[in-house]
C-alpha cells in the first residue's frame, strides 16, 4: 500500500463545495471517480480541508491510499486527463504512509478578491466579488492588522456551528491593490468554517466606511456573532497555500494574469 | 437623433463571436437585444470589427443611433443591468455624428495568451491556450520583431477570403512572460480575419523549434498560406485596444489578475 499525496487546483464555481454532497457534484467526488478509472479500486480522498459551494482553490492538498503500480508522479498526468477541465492536478508524490494532509497541516493561506470597479468584469464573475462604492483600502489594512496575532475568533465564527476551541493565530492578513482588484491574502494556523469570509465582511463594510475598525476589537472582546459584518460571498475566495513540516504548496501555485 | 459610442467588455466563450450567426447567440445581438428594451427602438449596433466565436473583448468599440432620451453616460449602467454577465459595458458617451466605429479606427491591438506549463490551469482554461512543451521565449521574440514595419501579409490570410489590400502596417509586437503565462501583444493599422492567430500560430512552431524565424520572411516574400504555421485557437485571443483620433480604449482596460 503506498499513500499518493496530489495537489489540486479547481475552480469551484460548478461544484457544491469540496466535499460530497446529496445537491450535486463535490471536487472530492470528481476526482474519486478518475481514481477508481485509474486504479480500479474505491480510495477515499482525504483533503487538507473543505472548501464551500463556489470557493476556489489555487493548490488544495489530499492524499489516498493505493495498491495500484502507476509511478506516484504520473498520477497527475492520468487523472488530468479525465477529469473536468476546471479540476487539474498540479503535482503527485509519494508521501510518508503517515502524512495526513488534514491533521498534518502547520499553515494555511486564503486569498479573498474583490473587484473594486464602477463595473463588473465580464471575465471576473465568478472568481472575484464586485463592489461598485469605492472602498477605502487605508482603513481596511489597519482593520486587517488587527487580526495578527493569537486571538479567540468565535464572533468570527458561523452560527449553528459547535466548536471547542476557537482560538487561532493569524500570521499574516494584509489587502494588496493591482489596478481595480483588491487581493485579502491571509495566513494562519488554521480557520474555522466561514470565518475569512466573516473577516472579509467586516472589513469591506470599514471599507465602505459603515463601520469601524474598533469593531474588531469589540468582536474579539464581546465574542458575539452579531459584533461583525455580513459573510462575504463564497465565489471571491481561494484556498491559496498549505504548508506542512517539509512540504509546501507554494512553488505549485500560479501567479497568472487573466489579461 | 444622437450617436452613442460604448466600450464593450465579453468573455467571447458562450457566443459564436461578435457578429448575428444562424448558429448560436452573437455579441452583438445580445446587446441590440437589451438596447431595443430600453429604448424601444430597433438600434443597429455598429462595432470596430467583428470577433470570431471564442474571441474576447477587453475594450470593444460600437455606437448606435437613437432617439432616446436616456442621458449618454447612463447607457453603460442601464444595460449592465439587463445584458448577461459575460458582457460587460464599461464606458458609454456621445459621438459626433460622423463617428464611425468601424471606418475611423487607426490602430488596433490584440492580445494573445499562452500558459506554458506541464499542465493547463483550472482558471484559464477557456482564456489562454495552454502549451505543455517549453516554449523558447527568446525565439518568439526575435520572430515578433520580424512583423514589425508595413508588410503584405498575404500569407497571414485565411484561406478562402478574397481581400483587395493585405497590406499591414505593425507598430509593436512582442511576447512577455508573466510566471508560466505568456503574452503576445501586437498593434497595428489594421488586422486582417484570422491574421493574429496565424501569426501566433506561427511563432509557437517557432518557440517549440519545430520552425526557424526565417520562415517569416519567406511568408512575406512567397506570399503563401502553406509557408506559415496552424492558426491557433480562438480562446487565447483578445481584441484589446481600439484607438481613433482623440478617443482611445487603454484607459478602460482592466489589468486584472486572476490570482
Amino acid at each position: 500500500m503506498r499513500r499518493i499525496r496530489l495537489i489540486i487546483e479547481y475552480d469551484g464555481t460548478e461544484y457544491v463545495g469540496w466535499q460530497v454532497q446529496p445537491n450535486g457534484i463535490a471536487v472530492q467526488e470528481a476526482v474519486e471517480r478518475e481514481l477508481a478509472k485509474l486504479t480500479g479500486e474505491r480510495c477515499a480522498l482525504h483533503a487538507s480541508g473543505r472548501t464551500d459551494s463556489g470557493v476556489h482553490a489555487l493548490a488544495q492538498v489530499a492524499h489516498f491510499d493505493t495498491q495500484s503500480r502507476i509511478p506516484a508522479d504520473k498520477f497527475a498526468f492520468a487523472l488530468n486527463a479525465g477529469l473536468p477541465r476546471d479540476i487539474r492536478v498540479l503535482y503527485s508524490d509519494e508521501a510518508e504512509p503517515s502524512f495526513h494532509s488534514r491533521f498534518d497541516v502547520k499553515r494555511k493561506s486564503y486569498r479573498y478578491l474583490v473587484l473594486n470597479s464602477p463595473h463588473d468584469s465580464a471575465f471576473t464573475r465568478n472568481h472575484a466579488l464586485h463592489v461598485h462604492h469605492k472602498l477605502n483600502v487605508d482603513k481596511m489594512n489597519n482593520a486587517a492588522a488587527l487580526f495578527l496575532g493569537e486571538h479567540d475568533f468565535l464572533a468570527f465564527k458561523a452560527s449553528g456551528i459547535t466548536l471547542e476551541n476557537t482560538v487561532r493565530t493569524i500570521f499574516a492578513s494584509e489587502w494588496s491593490k493591482h489596478g481595480d482588484m483588491l487581493s485579502f491574502d491571509v495566513t494562519g494556523s488554521g480557520f474555522m468554517y466561514n470565518m475569512v469570509r466573516i473577516m472579509v465582511g467586516t472589513m469591506l463594510e470599514i471599507g465602505l466606511g459603515r463601520r469601524d475598525a474598533k469593531s474588531i476589537r469589540r468582536a474579539f472582546n464581546e465574542k458575539s456573532r452579531s459584533t461583525c459584518g455580513v459573510t462575504a460571498p463564497a465565489h471571491g475566495l481561494y484556498l491559496a497555500r498549505v504548508e506542512y513540516d517539509g512540504f509546501d504548496t507554494a512553488p505549485f501555485i500560479r501567479s497568472t494574469f487573466i489579461f
